[in-house]
């Protein structure tokens, strides 16, 4: 059953493999008027794309936006717009060698047991290229939410073993790691690159504060905030975890210590992380992902073929030694997708 | 915009209040002449309801489940099932006191925002017992996915601190914090009985194994199958947080350590905690979820009046000190809910 | 694959058959704090109920609402209501005699043949009970809709080959046909007397206006508001057509004479039938919907039973001869279904 | 709120206006392997296409279609196909005389009203280019339903006031008319050709038989099959009414005359038009719709301008005097998208 698609009020339709002819997105509900250019389009996706530096993949795709339909004069019309980028760079011959093993840690397997069919060139819809399409819806719903006063940042807190211990919004887009304290970010680069020289890779959290939500939204009882977040955010392949306000530490405190208080100023502390019964409450919301090693390494690992033989296999070059710096905007533009969306279905109820 | 269902193919909208006239489900989708019988909904009932032992509120409610459509002679029909629950020991003046302060870690505060009027008896949908009428459609679900050789497991791993070493499934219904460990079981009682002494609650983490499922279930992108059974685990109120697999602990792995490698008898290791790229891979599906300590306490707060002005809350008696042993059901009932309806998914497709 | 719920912003999902416990409907998406009562309801449900005059089945149900949540000091809260109406007057016996025969015009061998089973007592979904439940759910749309001026008026155009010549409004709540020409409801009334004396039914044309729509309600492409409106037209199992505007006379014209001309006070002439491109004009809307003869009539006919053997059949008593006057509200219930979604989904656009 | 999706298990979702950069379709829940290639969706667009015939408008659009996703080595891999045909002919210019008025009989007065904006170029979303899109998504949902047996066959059954009078299924495809009946399809050029001359349009009929349909296809009971359908032919901009089987002449019949009666071989008449309560009975499908006459001619009507002003308006050239022939295979898609759709709903239920 067709699961490509995302949001009942500003819903995001993606297509695209990494070796097809293109990746996009149909997105519908964008505000009829919307000023809306594909540089801004583009500024967001330049901050997934591969090869943007010493931690990321060296694979070159330029990754270029075209909007081909909804759009007129430089706006949105409100009908659906189609957010296209063509396929470059594809080399399906070095998937050659690799063709008929499954890929530990890859859909490989999982793929051909659901479809009965393999295209062995790169993921296909399992390829983190398909994300490029939801930084792009994400960039109109990040303009819309801009225009509520809602902002979204996400930013890498932990990663190769090495925690941030500061917090220093402006430093996150300034190195590499878009880690939130700029010394641990160094001390990650470090890490990272020397995984990156033994063949290996490394994981990480992420975390996202989402600022200038009004109380209200969300709704009882299965379309919660929490839980639309935690959906969009599993979503994502590399995704093991999602935590919000006290995330799993809250196990281990009293109702007394987690509850949070309230004054005349509104509320005393934040455990809840901005939600309260899938309802935001108006503070800022405040949520974790456990982002796992790629899977792609070249160091040799055991598998089967498709024939159920076991074998060795070394997925070669140009992968991303830890992919939180890549996964941050993806983050946001998820998270740009579930709040424009309940923002919608509070205004429609 | 209505949050209500659950389910695409297998489909359940519920409703009610604590202090309504009923709760409840329609549930549809169910195996046209499947045997269901109300006894069999019932004993999963009771193992959620109030007042079963020392560590659950004492609140009496009967929770008689009455099957109302959709059921002639002992089967299914194939058309929606009414199941209901009528309400009963409803004290509404218990809340009295309590009618114009917003209670701390409940959703008073945020259902005022977001409805503008308040049914201050209680805690409307928020309130715990929405989550029976998912345990009655769980029950079906259940049987059907049991059809399918499909069964759910879950249990509490860990609470006030005290974290299960061993892990003995036919323990768990033995001991009233459904622990998987009996020894570890004694002690978690022993502190929540202590924090209950006190006023107080304490939180935990409930682990769950779905066994049995086949490998191809689950639709990318948007509807992988752990983004669903992520969801499914936020929208009960108490939980902040998700993990499957190796969960959180993935950030600290090499990516050589994580992926999980075959052999000629599968998958030899279960970091992917059974689904990758968003689909089952056939080993068991692991999931852990972070269970809130319980809201309601009698300990005074501090909080505000709906006027705004500041004031000091103490929510009487009858509240459970730990909710993971009542919880556990729910957490199966909503796993049932998210397998059955990716089971048919796949058929449909 | 469920098939029980309408509307996507003000969703209605009914449950039940004429021989099980209840009919009924969960209603979400009403106003919070909209004032509704049971009475309001039970008054759209009485014009629907049987026995109200001598064209309509003698047959008893008092059709008593209950609301059994989302309802507090007789204002909606926001969340799910609960409409039910328990079943009675049941006497499965009288299905008896027909339980293994096919009974012509009905669904009983389509229902078998979709799904396996048969619950014999009745009409099980496709029963003309079912649409109670519209009208109630409907009763609550209507009194969202008359808050923001629209209103919704059905009547009979013609029955038993009698066409109304006149409109006068007022008169169709006095008449037993429901019909808007008093002098054509009498000669109805006579020859549909006749027709049930010749224990045979009869068919009709119901018309439907709806006043006070403002411009814009529609959405492309597919989610028109007259591609919906003929959706929930034809979900009545006895309608066989749906026109709007000049419907099916619109094949002999010309460009010229059927596209509606403007001038400065609006449409000149209402060909569309108050839409045009699936968007409201702001002009009455307007349609007709075909209602076929009933199909239980004690006329004896041909059919097989379920084994396949032929036989003759005779559905006894208690039957309309006429549904018109009974389809009529409910009709209205589900042009008030459509409206009210498309009035939400504007405003959440 | 988002329009442009049809389908819940094969889904089909449009995008593209008569003058963006393009129109097309994202379509999933295809089989995966099934073999299809661009030539053969080509052949059907070519049948909606412009400048077939000297009854059509000499419009050129090539109308290539081109597949950017979900396809590989000619054959559908599961996951969504994009579909898309570029725009080309573009002649804004064209509409620059009409640009500040409303056209009568098209949508540009209400796509004003919904979206505060407009696109003067064409008619966006309402444009007959948008169909395009469908008659591709059709192609494929043809070629399931082929694999199960399924057909479906539409043609012109009356036009400018001629109705066909035999049923030759081979001569359809023969004359520009695309009618049944070869010689009324003459009379029809005809008349057809001096409306043309007198730039003037007109309607017709267009009647559709689905064979091959399993009995248990429809869901009730808002699903059924034949609302289903009725949505998909309202949702053609030029469709004001729909009947199944004895569609308006039921209204006259009796009971005793209208319903099917079943001997040994099956259902003795068809005035059902192969659904009873919403489920297919395994008879033909058989329905009609009432096309309006094209809204745009180039004879002087009156109509306003966006400011009010009245004035009078001709828009010039290039359009179909009937769109009956090009109507067609748009039928047959949708009749196409709703019957793969119900398939495989039956298959996941």
């Amino acid at each position: 059953m067709p699961g490509s698609s995302f949001g009942k009020l500003f819903s995001v339709t993606t297509f695209g493999e990494s070796h097809g002819g293109a990746v996009g997105a149909v997105v519908e509900g964008i505000t009829p008027g919307l000023k809306i250019s594909e540089e801004e389009i583009q500024a967001e996706l330049n901050r997934r794309k591969p090869g943007q530096s010493e931690v990321t993949t060296p694979r070159k795709e330029s990754d270029t936006i075209h909007i081909l339909s909804g759009w007129f004069e430089g706006r949105a019309t409100g009908t659906p717009m189609l957010l296209i980028l063509y396929n470059e760079d594809q080399q399906p011959s070095a998937y050659d060698d690799i063709k008929d093993k499954f890929r530990p840690g890859h859909a490989d397997y999982t793929y051909l047991k659901k479809y009965g069919i393999r295209d062995h060139r790169g993921s296909g819809r399992a390829s983190g290229r398909e994300t490029a399409a939801r930084v792009a819806a994400g960039a109109i719903a990040r303009k819309m939410l801009s225009a509520e006063g809602i902002s979204i940042l996400a930013y890498t807190k932990r990663a190769a073993g090495i925690s941030c211990t500061t917090f220093e919004p402006d430093e996150i887009e300034k190195n590499p790691m878009r880690a939130c304290d700029p010394v641990a970010a160094e001390e990650m680069v470090r890490r990272v690159r020397q995984l990156a020289d033994e063949h290996d890779s490394t994981g990480g959290i992420v975390e996202c504060i989402v600022s200038g939500v009004p109380a209200g939204l969300g709704e009882p009882v299965f379309d919660k905030l929490d839980a639309d977040l935690a959906r969009a955010m599993l979503s994502l392949g590399a995704v093991k975890g999602f935590e919000i306000g006290s995330g799993f530490s809250c196990a281990d405190m009293t109702g007394s210590s987690h509850n949070d208080w309230m004054d005349r100023s509104g509320f005393k502390t934040n455990h809840a992380g901005g939600i309260l019964g899938g309802i935001s409450t108006g503070s800022d919301i405040i949520f974790r992902i456990a982002v796992k090693p790629t899977s792609s390494i070249e160091k040799t690992q055991e598998t089967i073929t498709i024939k159920g033989e076991e074998t060795a296999i070394s997925t070669k070059g140009r992968h991303d030694p830890c992919i939180c710096p890549r996964i941050v905007p993806v983050v946001e533009a998820m998270a740009a997708l579930v709040l424009i969306d309940h923002l919608k279905r509070q205004a429609g109820s």
